[in-house]
Parts: C-alpha cells; structure tokens; sequence
C-alpha cells in the first residue's frame, strides 16, 4: 500500500477553476484498477490550500495513474494555477 | 466529517524514538469516539518526515481527543523530537 500527500497552494483567484478540474481528475482516478481512495480536500483556514489525499493497492497501480490521460492532461493545468510548487510526499504506512 | 494531516520533521537520530511514542498515541486515539481513522505514516524518500492523517466524524469528536490523556501526554513528547515546528491542515472534503 502507498499513499500520497499533494499538497497545492492555489492562486486566491484561481480556486473555484483548481476546484472544477480537479474534480474531473478525481472522478476519472476513482475508477482506476488499484486506487483505494482519492479525494480532494480544502483547507479550513485558507481555502487556496487544496490538497489530495490518496491510497493506492502499490507502487505499480500508482505509476499505471500517472501515465492516464486523465492525469497526463489535467495535473499540468493544475500546476498552472499554483502560486508557488505544490508539496507531494508518498508514504509508507507504519501504524 | 473533517480530516487531519500532521506532517513532523523528526530530528534524525530520534526517528525511531518518534515512532515508538507516535504508535502508543495511534492506538489510544483509534478507541475514540468519533475517530474513523488515525494513522502514523513515513516519507518513502525522507524516513524524518513523519506524517498522522486523521479523519473525524466531526469537529467535537476532534476537540474530545485534544483534551484526552493520551493526547496531552504524548503530543508534547513528540513535539520535543522535531528538528522543526510540525505543519498542521485541518480539512473538509470538497469530492
């Protein structure tokens, strides 16, 4: 198993649009072979913080995501409307 | 629902000792009412980069736990090992 942290601090003008494409992203992932969850998530104190948090079966079902045309078209158009480069971290579960 | 993600940035040489404490804090936590999930997790590419997620039924079952015994014991321990102040997000789900 393998979860992963990303972690986006959007553009304050950008968040509605962040929030309708990542959406579709999530949608289209949620259907994918080895994908435990997937959602995205928004900060309480700062809505420009907008983060998805996942949980995958393994490594493999994570890099078959990454090459989808769904990720492939739509992270980049996320990353557009980033003000500074997201935090992404994948983790191991311990306890 | 609310979720939780605590990212610590451990002192190197107390990874192991930050571990120890945080599994004790995970296993009084997932006793509580209102906790749906309460996990400890490690960075694949930074082992002092330890992380709790945390999903709540809702906000009051998460300020029960902050007043708990097992909370205002251990958090201030593990605080004590990072090499630098934790990040805290307090989430809702958007999708």
């Amino acid at each position: 198993m393998i979860n992963v942290v990303a972690k986006h601090f959007v553009k304050e003008d950008k968040v509605a649009e962040f929030i309708e494409k990542a959406k579709k992203l999530v949608e289209c992932t949620l259907k994918e072979e080895g994908c435990i969850k997937y959602g995205l998530f928004q900060d309480e104190n700062n809505p420009a913080i907008l983060t998805i948090i996942e949980e995958w079966e393994n490594k493999s079902a994570l890099d078959r995501h990454m090459k989808t045309e769904h990720f492939l078209s739509i992270v980049p158009v996320l990353g557009a409307l980033d003000e500074k480069p997201k935090e992404i971290n994948l983790y191991k579960k311990v306890v």
